[in-house]
Parts: C-alpha cells; structure tokens; sequence
C-alpha cells in the first residue's frame, strides 16, 4: 500500500472504533491539531477522540496493523513539537476526563488521562488535599500530557516534578493492549520500575490512558507569599545562594526580570513595582524572619509580604502571567528550558544577558530559580532571516552552555522535535554512548514497529 | 572450557586486577559471603574486594568474557536471597566508601555505593542536612545495595522510599563499560528514566558504584515522638485511619505488637509498658494535640510522648530492634514484606492473625504500618519438615491474601530468590503478561549474556 492508501484504509476503518463526530479530517478543526504552544507544526492527517480505554486500544492495533504514526494529545500545550508531527494520526484524550476516584485513606487520586490538572486540584480542595506540581498551563494541561512530558512547575522546588507523584499508571502498548503498570500503594517493589520509564517518555513508548497519582492533605497553614524588588541579578543570586544554605525550605522561589514585569504589567493591566530582578517566594510563617533577613543582607530595595489571598494571587500572576504576556506581543518565540547547578545561576544569567546582546537578540528571562531552572525566552521574527538565524545561535549557545557547566538541557519541558541535536551531545558528553544506546534500544523494545510519536525524542538523536 | 576452568581461570586473571590480600577463596571469610540476613545461602566461589570503579570496570569485563555470574554486595542485610547464589563470584563494595562531596548549596550527597547509610547520616548533621530513607539495616547497609533494592524504613510514610531520593548513578554495565546515568540536578528531562530501573534492579542490570543522592536539610523543629498503647489491633486500626483521613502527616507511623514489644524488652534489657498493639509516632508539635484527640478517640489505653532524646530513642529502638531481637531466639524465620491498601490494614492483620492459630505457626507483626507495609515474622523450625511446611504454606497464603487484595508482595525488601513465584503471580494478576514479558526483554537488553546476579528476580519468573 502506498502512504496515501495506508491513511484511507485508516480513515476507512477507524469509523468502526470511534463515531463520526469524533473524527476531525479537515478545516479549521484540524489546523488546530497542527501546531502546540511554542508554534512547532507538523501536518496532521486525521483526528481521532476516543471516549475510553477500549477505543484507544483498538485505534492503536489498528494504526499497528497498518504501521501508521500516532501522536497521543492532551492540553496541547507541549513547547518542544512534542504534539505535532508530519504524516500522523492525533490521538486526542481530552474526551477521557473522568475522575474515578479521590481516595482520601490511601492518598491517591485514580484519573482519566484527559482530566485537566486543575480540575484535579479544584475537585482534591474539596477533601482537603492536593496534588502538587503546578506545570504553568495547569488551566490546560491534561494529566495524560504532564505525565508524558515529566512536567514541573512552581511548587517543584519543595515537592518536586511529576516524576515524584506517580504511583501507577494505565497505558495502550504500541500493539494495542492495555496494561497497568505500578500500583497504587505508597511502597512497591514488585518488578523494574515501568513507571517512571513512561514519565517523560514523551508519548513514545505507548498512550497513557489513565494514572493514579499521589496526593497530600493540603497544608494546615498557608505560606507567606513575598515579592521581593534588588537591584541586580547578582543580588538575587546572592540571595538565592544564602536561602539555599540557610534552613529555609520555600515552597515556591521564582525569578522574574524587569522586562518580564513590564510586559506582564501592560499586558494583564496590573501595577506591580518594577526593577531588575524579582523575586516570588512562598515561605511558612517561622521563616519569615530569617528568610527577611537573608533578603535585607542582599540588598533588596523592597520586600512586601502579600497581605491577603488577592494580593497574593496577584504576586503569583506576575509570575505565572509571563508567557502569555510574551505571547501577547505577536513575537515569535523560543523557549529555553535548561538547567545549571545552583551555584552556577548568576553566571549562567550573566551569560544569558551578554549572549542577547552579543547576537542582538531579545531574551527575557524567568522561572524556577530555586530549582536552577530558568526559561530564557528568546523573541525573534521568523519572517526575517538575520533574526531567525541570530535566535537560533542564542538558543545553541545557551544549549552548549548549560551543558558545559554540568547542567541539562530540558528540566521540565521536554525535547519533542527541539532539542533532539542538544539530547545526543549532553548525554554523550554527561553519560556516555552505551547510555544513548540503551536509550534507543529502549525504545524498539517497548515499540518496534515505531509508530508511537517517531522520530522525535531519543529515537532521533 | 568446563565451568570449574572457568572458575579457575577468573581466579588466576583477576589477581591483576585487585591485589591478593582482596580476594577471599576460601575458608570462614568465604563462609560469610555465602548467607545474606535471613539466611538464604548460596556457593559463593571467589569474592574480589574492588576498591575503585575502574577494577570493578574490568571486573566486569572478564566476568562477560567468561560468562561468569557476578553478584554485587554489600553490608550483606538483604533478607530475600538477593546477595547470594550458586556458583557465582560476589563482588564486595564495601572498600568504596567515600563520601566524595556534600553539596550545601544544590542539596546532593556524593558518595561510593560501599557508603553505609548511618555515616552519612552522621556526615550530614555536621551540615545540618539529612538524607530521610531510613532502612532498619541503616547501621550495616550500604548505599549501593539500598538503591540496588530500592530501600524503605520508617520516615518513608512522610518521605518516601530510595524510589525519590537518587538523583544519579554512576554503573558498570555488564559489557564491562563505566557510565553516569541521571543528572544531580533537581530536575532533569534528557532522556528516558534509567536512573529508576537500577533502583529495585536488584543487581541484575549492572553494578552501582556511585549516587548522587538528594538531601534536604534537617528540620528546625523536631518532631514529638509517641509511644502509645491500645488493647486491640483493631483499635489500632481505627486509630490508624482516622489519622491518615485527618490533616496529620506524621514522619513515623509504625506498629509493633505484643509479642514483638515483649521480646525486645527482653533481649534489650528494657522495660517498655507492654499492650496488645503499639503505635510509635513522630509528630510535629503543632499536631499534637489532634493526634492526642484521634488517639483517645480509638480507645488509647496509654499514651506517651517522650520527655526527652533519651526516652525518644528508647520508643524508637523497640520498633527498630525487633527483628534482631527476633533472631536472638535463635529461631529460623521467614519475613514478610506485603503492603496492602491502608484501608484494608485491619482485615490483613485479623488474616494473619487467625492463620497462624490455624497453621499453628508463630507469626510477629511489626511495621511501617502508616504505608500499608507491615511485616509479619513467620517463627518455625528448618530442622522439623512439618514446621517448615507449615511456614512456608502460612507465607504463600500471606502472599496471596496481598494480591488478591490490590497489593504488593514486596515493599521494600525485594524479590531474590524468596518471591520470584508470587512476583510472578503479582504481575500477571495486576499488570498482565506484556509487562512481565517487557521486564525479562529488559534484562536481555541490559545483560545479554546474563552474568548479573542471574536465576533471580524478574528473569527467574
């Protein structure tokens, strides 16, 4: 069969597995399935929307059978190409969004890969309790997708990434059968831990159907949310440094630049004070003497304690608001996501800001500074070659950097289509060939036909 | 070549590679080589004392030139047969024990994977950092071989297992090659997880000879420790529940039960008030006075928080003392590792209970009963065939009470050669016969030549 004929016959016969109306094939409808948050596109043949597991099950021993590309879709809100891909059929799971059970004994929340993560949250406050990584998109983020993608957010640098809150998971192999793997009990040890092979795998190794995730009572007391003003990067790396040596323990520390700020104000209509770096730190009540006095022997021109919820959300905004409000001045953009050590922060940033204006590129910079995970986001116009080419080194450089200094590449975002240059020369310059190795046979084991998100990730490096 | 040429041949070429004074061929020094803490035994032919990567490296790389079985050690506590076997070459980690860098600023340890647990906890309080897995065998137990089984203990119920505290590991792989894997970074997305399929490999993918290790720093305040006694295991179920639906997290949630109390008073020389069940509890302060509520609520007959370290430390040594106490009867044992939901804890310890009256079989049940993860003691006599048998039939009924009720077999002591059955049983009742068939691919990909603690674990199934 040719390719044209094998998507027909897909076409054809995915009508017996999914309704008519959960097949998108053309228009507008489908254009949205071709592209994800950061504008990586890819042509999309056909949509699918199965409503269960089953569904899902029999769309991938049909896409076996027929050695058709799938690509498994949540939120979309992927920045990496994760989502889109040439010549593939969109498995999108946002129909599975049922929440199957909040055990509030055994500290688990039983979902359907499709439930948005603040759904989740909002359901979990109910019972008083919660699940904590906090991806930026969680308004739009499926369960599904930040399990695949490992995902972050603000609240990692206490409580850690999707990777620490995953007991079990529900998954279609790529010959279409549904297993469990894990299980919902705080301790297992039975068998090579499945699990986490699947956090992060970026939709290669099959489609995550379901999850069981941890979950904790919420806090008996709230943190203090801060906004801290200094007057130079070096000053709040110097507080970040100090902060990390002391006892305290933030359950959020986040880093925004003036730029950043400064669009957030215009674009969301907000008045925050404004200098050159910012500072959004969630601290429990007796810490926040000490965690002042650290703040104050760093020079910070103001610190306000946020002094109710509203204030507090709006602290958080400033933060949290930072990508759409780049995204609001219609620049292209591209996302960086790497990781140095802490103790190499201030560097790192220093090198960020000379590398922008080196290259004559715009870099704003902000996010999980008390992870040493920070997204330099660098804008640029695609439609200009200098400036296409100019953004491209920035983003290699900084890459290259992060790699040099012992760091990662991608701390919670992913390699998609991105990075996949930047994967091979850090796992070749930090682990060693056999590891690449692994990796990739890791994946023919799991899919050996290849038709689970291919040629992305570790199978394209 | 025969396999006693073989043998012979390791033995002439590996005095190249590690001095004779660390090559043990015979004799009593052997002799403890060939028994692990619960008295599985095995041939251990040769043992090679490496005290650097490199000898383990070309350890390694004679072993799969000769396809001889290696089996990596040690502080030698793995109580599931993990750490012995026939007719194979026991490679001691216990020369590598260097901490090689406490990092105060990125919260890692450092160190070789002959590191034992309590020196580096005993390191990191000079910092005032911690490191929470606290297997019982913390005084014995080597770094490597608690993430090589994927390590408990008491704070896990707070804290979790070694499953989330590895944030890398260096390894030799079975073709003999050195390689990181995972990055001591907080967050780190390059690539798939293989730093989780060695925690709970067991040996049989490679060896560990490094971990970066994730450490946070020790609490300000330290939490009451209880030591309290009720007239029923069922109170203390209820006791149990009601804490785990109430905004409380205790650090410790463990049980003991008479028999176990009364024998570590015994052979401790302690005098502990004595009751059907005992809870020993770490609870902040803040929490103290709800816990105390929920505690008389469940019909506490006596509860006690202790006045001082000393005290503190005495509660804490009647849970932590009970299996050595156990085996100074001199009795043979077979330990148990199940965890099951928690809601579901009471009904498996009434199980329990009565199969050992029907059995006529002493049975002691102690643990970390706030994860679900209890372990009962079967007492019996390796001389009397009718007393054997009778053990053996009360474990395999343990085993399958877990299963059939959505729980694991093993929590944190493994699989060795002591459960390779109900692993077996496990998976294909819960996961299916891809993921068990996935898992044995898994150990062909890694170890081709199966020359890493072969006939155990998964491979055995």
């Amino acid at each position: 069969l040719t390719e044209k004929n094998i998507f027909s016959e897909f076409a054809a016969r995915i009508s017996s597995i999914v309704g008519s109306e959960d097949i998108i094939s053309s228009g507008e409808k489908l254009a949205e399935y071709s592209v994800d948050m950061a504008d990586f596109r890819g042509k999309i043949m056909l949509v699918a929307r199965p409503e269960n597991g089953r569904e899902v099950s029999e769309l991938v021993k049909l896409a076996n059978e027929l050695r058709v590309p799938l690509i498994a879709r949540g939120g979309g809100s992927s920045v990496t190409g994760a989502v889109v891909g040439d010549d593939a059929i969109v498995v999108d799971l946002t129909r599975m969004n049922r929440i199957l059970k909040i055990d509030r004994v055994n500290w688990y929340a039983h979902v359907e890969a499709g439930v948005i993560l603040d759904q989740l949250n909002q359901e979990l406050d109910k019972a008083g309790l919660y699940f904590p990584p906090d991806p930026a998109s969680s308004f739009l983020c499926t369960v599904g997708g930040a399990v695949a993608e490992g995902s972050g957010g603000m609240r990692c640098v206490k409580f850690g990434t999707f990777k620490d809150w995953v007991l079990a998971l529900k998954v279609v192999l790529p010959n279409g059968n549904i297993v469990k793997i894990g299980e919902a009990l705080p301790k297992n040890r039975a068998g090579y831990d499945l699990v986490h092979l699947f956090i992060g795998s970026e939709g290669t190794l099959g489609i995550i159907t379901e999850a069981w995730l941890k979950i904790i009572p919420s806090p008996t007391e709230k943190p203090r949310r801060m906004f801290v003003l200094l007057d130079s990067w070096e000053n709040a790396g110097k507080a970040i440094l100090t902060l990390r040596q002391s006892r305290v323990l933030p359950s959020i520390m986040e880093f925004v630049d003036r730029e950043s700020l400064e669009l957030v104000n215009q674009k969301m209509e907000m008045t925050l004070p404004v200098d050159e770096a910012v500072l959004l730190l969630d601290v429990d009540e007796k810490d926040i003497t000490v965690t002042e006095k650290i703040l104050q022997e760093s020079q910070a021109r103001k610190i306000l304690v946020a002094r109710d919820d509203d204030e507090a959300q709006q602290f958080y905004n400033a933060r949290a608001g930072v990508y759409l409000a780049i995204r609001g001045t219609g620049k292209d953009v591209m996302v960086e996501d790497v990781v140095v050590p802490i103790d190499m922060l201030m560097d790192y940033l220093q090198f960020v800001k000379k590398l922008g204006r080196r290259m004559k590129v715009e870099i704003i910079v902000g996010g999980h500074i008390g992870d040493g995970n920070v997204h330099p986001v660098i804008l640029y116009d695609k439609q200009n070659r200098n400036s296409q080419k100019a953004a491209l080194q920035a983003f290699e450089e900084i890459c290259r950097y992060a790699i040099k200094m012992g760091g990662t590449v991608t701390g919670e975002h992913g390699v998609g289509t991105q990075k996949v240059k930047f994967l091979r020369e850090q796992i070749l310059a930090h682990n060693g060939s056999d590891v690449l190795q692994l990796m990739k046979e890791l994946k023919r084991l799991f899919d050996p036909k290849g038709i689970m998100n291919p040629g992305k990730y570790v199978e394209a490096c």
